[in-house]
């Protein structure tokens, strides 16, 4: 294969030699650990970077940084926020959450867990879009709800929620509100303050930052329950060796995230889609098109199945995800597409595009004329009719 | 300061660069994520790599690769074995769990977690040596023990416990056992077949692999629910971006550790506990003289405070621990040491070394000699007596 290249949710996942170079020093020169500090000096170094990164990722959510701690990823993050705030809040103040029907599984497996124990969980509709209903959400809420939990930007059709709304209307009712921010963090702006978020999770591996590190802020005060025991690390909330080089090379991560490069992929973005738009019939945009994060473009193609379309771009290097089947490996549809009232079919037949850094607008341009070709000979040979 | 050298929990934890070459494809190349790999080809030498790691780790202890799954660290590992297997088997065969006294946080204040909950947990008396007392433990296990955990090997005083008696009795009983091996795996022998072990908790960062990335062994068939909610990653018991290249460089960690290291670490034990003998009166070896982990060394200078002593010796760029307060940075004295019957002096009196592979006979020769000094100093001012 002469050229390979990712846009799909690895595209981001591609470590960049910055990070790697910043994470270095702290494999092979200050790799002590931060919690032996007590009684000697020669692990300060390790755990000023370690606070430093820490601060410089609260700093960028506007929090403070004894409001940041790091975890094993966002997935790690989603579980203690949730399940954390139940464990602190379910036997004083209620046991009633709400989440949306189209969170990332992290926060609505979380949810069902809860339910199984005995929570109620209100699983929030969304609109066509994607969109929660503020006013639906505010109809749920009872002297009983401990925690909303919505997303920032879906991880499949990129749909960003009205946080600000969300979270006024949760700082109103005294509830506490949890955002899974995994798709938008350095991508969509997000401050806590201004947006009124109690708990946000957020991921390196998403912005060519290292696997195995994430983050989850934590607002001062915040009632939460540790979830793994052992040590003490992170303020409590944690156990385990602390990654000091995935938090050096987390923080960044960020850093080199700008203003320029969300732009330049917005523009990727919109190319996919216009220009599949204008070559192919019959297609549809699942998600907003605007409030939409920059990185991602979901497009069903009627008539055709999805898993074709991955297979034949394949073939010319190119990685897509469908919209079906990506984590669990069955055939079961994706419940995203389903919560914006999609049926199997769209489902199917939706093709989800991711981009990063390393993406370039040629190979926006080979991914398009190549989709074309594919879709008009699958669709002579469909079963799905339209042949 | 001329010359810096870690001869505590650091001296593990600096990353050997052969594992960074290792781990280097799969930051830079073969970065696609496992889960992806349905409907194209591109992510399948991700995938491969991972599971070649996994069955390498697994081959390591006697095990298939499908038991064998990865987590963010022996933490993580001992908190899904201990917790894990309550909750399937909590309301099913029973509610009771053993523990020996001396384990490490994770599995310790996992079973405290446990005990609120409404388990009962026996906490394993140890003798002077550190060694449960099989008879004992004999005597404690019901019809209603569900899991018995016992540490391979300790991570203060390094004393090794006898794995396969334990697991013979376990086997007898119909009892599931866990076995932390954090600071054993790769240093002792571990076969889960010959010792009858259920679950095994190692981490990468002891033997000089990258930080966050650890495993769990868990024999087939064991019934163990997972914790962490999301994705269906590591045979449904995990959720997670998979952490490829974490994966890969804990296999090569493994791969690089031989018998010839880890006769030249016995040596370099040796030659500390031999020689501080020698040199320094009144002081006690903490922990067995031979069935300990070669990379450990953990002495009683009485008389004198461990933390005085470390501060001198961090003068001369030498790290090493207290028997108190290494993860608390409260002033709590060792659970270890009274577990073993030592007072608060005798606890804060101690030292630990844990030595690398990249600590050398010299650097050995160069802290006794510097110890001999500073504990004759320190204890001609001692308020504790003997000045």
């Amino acid at each position: 294969m002469e050229k390979v290249f990712y846009m799909d949710n690895a595209a981001a996942t591609r470590l960049d030699e910055k990070v790697l170079e910043a994470m270095r020093p702290f494999y092979f020169e200050s790799y002590s650990v931060a919690t032996s500090e007590f009684g000697y000096s020669l692990g300060l170094e390790a755990r000023e970077a370690m606070e430093d990164a820490r601060g410089r990722l609260a700093r960028y959510l506007g929090a403070d940084m004894d409001e940041f701690i790091f975890t094993s990823g966002s997935a790690e993050s989603s579980n203690l926020a949730v399940k954390g705030v139940a464990k602190a809040l379910g036997s004083k103040k209620g046991r009633h959450i709400i989440v949306s029907k189209i969170e990332d599984f992290p926060v609505l497996y979380s949810a069902r867990t809860l339910e199984k124990e005995g929570f109620k969980v209100d699983y929030l509709e969304v609109d066509e879009f994607g969109f929660v209903n503020i006013d639906n959400l505010e109809k749920l809420i009872t002297a009983e709800t401990i925690l909303v939990s919505i997303q920032h930007g879906n991880q499949e059709i990129g749909t960003i929620q009205d946080i600000k709304r969300i979270g006024a209307l949760c700082y109103k009712k005294g509830v506490l509100f949890h955002t899974d921010a995994t798709h938008t963090f350095t991508r969509v702006p997000l401050d806590v303050r201004e947006m009124n978020v109690d708990l946000i999770s957020v991921s390196a591996h998403t912005i060519h930052g290292p696997k195995g590190i994430g983050g989850l802020y934590i607002r001062k005060k915040t009632p939460i329950a540790k979830l793994m025991d052992g040590g003490f690390q992170e303020f409590d909330l944690r156990a385990g060796m602390d990654n000091i080089p995935g938090a050096v090379g987390f923080a960044k991560a960020v850093e080199l995230v700008t203003d320029e490069e969300n732009t330049r992929l917005a523009a990727m973005r919109n190319k996919i889609i216009e220009e599949v738009f204008e070559k192919i019939p019959d297609v549809i945009l699942n998600g907003d098109a605007v409030k939409r994060i920059p990185q991602n473009a979901n497009i069903t193609f009627h008539y055709v199945e999805g898993e074709s379309i991955t297979l034949h771009l394949d073939m010319y290097g190119i990685a897509v995800s469908t919209g079906s089947a990506c984590f669990s490996r069955s055939l079961e549809a994706s419940h995203v597409i389903a919560g914006i009232g999609g049926d199997h079919e769209r489902a199917h037949g939706s093709i989800r595009f991711t981009l990063g850094r390393f993406n370039t607008m040629d190979e926006v341009t080979f991914v398009v004329e190549n989709l074309a070709k594919i879709v008009e000979n699958l669709r002579k040979i469909s079963p799905l009719g339209k042949g």
